[in-house]
């Protein structure tokens, strides 16, 4: 199937928010979700805190991946961080996900990018097959750490 | 000992490209850093790719941070995200780190950010047993991918 894939406009924040709560119950994480239309127009939209880009074949929206840059000390250039990336289920095994990931390594390439990255939840062994397929290599020896909630704001008034 | 906690400026980008060096240098991967103070001074004081805080001892340059804000999908909000945290060696064990982290967290929260993360080496026991003494959680479920170099050429032309 032929996907086209651009970059989402703010009129897409309703179907954004679907795809988003979509991908959310697919992790086993829709409880985490709290994003509202709103925030994510004006994130999007207004702050350019993250873009997005919509995959759809024809006229209906198959996925989505958002993404912002990272940087990398090392190199002294930034990176691009895939946040999210979902393809419906019925969309899925069309070629769509490596369309999009495509999309994006040229953005990359595009933006003078030393690196593109991004997260897979390790029970995803689909996910990780399709990763390794395209050339990408897990970082294996580094573990992410979060402060949030009432841990970050107590580490900010310590 | 008292710590001052400062942005960085234009000025300072000889200084940072030094503690990036001692930074890689105890990580093990001083192969890997191609910075040079241009790109620093580009990319952090012209693109603001990212932001640099420096941590002094009177006069003294003790350590930095350097960070930049990610994006939470589910939440529809920035994060902070702590790309590289460096102690000089004559300066650990005496709160600079936490004075570091502590000012990040501060900055997280006057920014509405989410969440506060960084990533660290598996090996680093000292610092994985710090940032859990702060209230930091291990995202253990989560693996990143890159893709970089030649493979990231190869899937932006695929």
């Amino acid at each position: 199937m032929k996907f086209s894939i651009q970059p989402a406009l703010p009129e897409d924040a309703p179907i954004i928010l679907s795809l988003i709560r979509e991908l959310a119950e697919f992790e086993r994480l829709l409880d985490q979700v709290t994003a509202t239309e709103a925030q994510l127009r004006e994130q999007l939209f207004e702050r350019r805190a993250a873009e997005v880009v919509l995959a759809r074949a024809g006229t209906e929206v198959a996925g989505f991946a958002l993404f912002f840059h990272n940087f990398s000390t090392f190199l002294a250039r930034p990176g691009l961080y895939l946040e999210d990336l979902y393809v419906r289920p019925s969309f899925r095994g069309q070629g769509c996900g490596a369309a999009l990931l495509r999309y994006l390594a040229r953005l990359a390439v595009e933006r003078g990018c030393g690196r593109f990255e991004w997260s897979v939840l390790n029970w995803n062994q689909r996910a990780i097959d399709f990763y390794e397929r395209l050339g990408a290599k897990p970082l294996d020896e580094w573990t992410t750490y979060r402060v949030s909630g009432d841990a970050l704001v107590r580490l900010a008034q310590s």
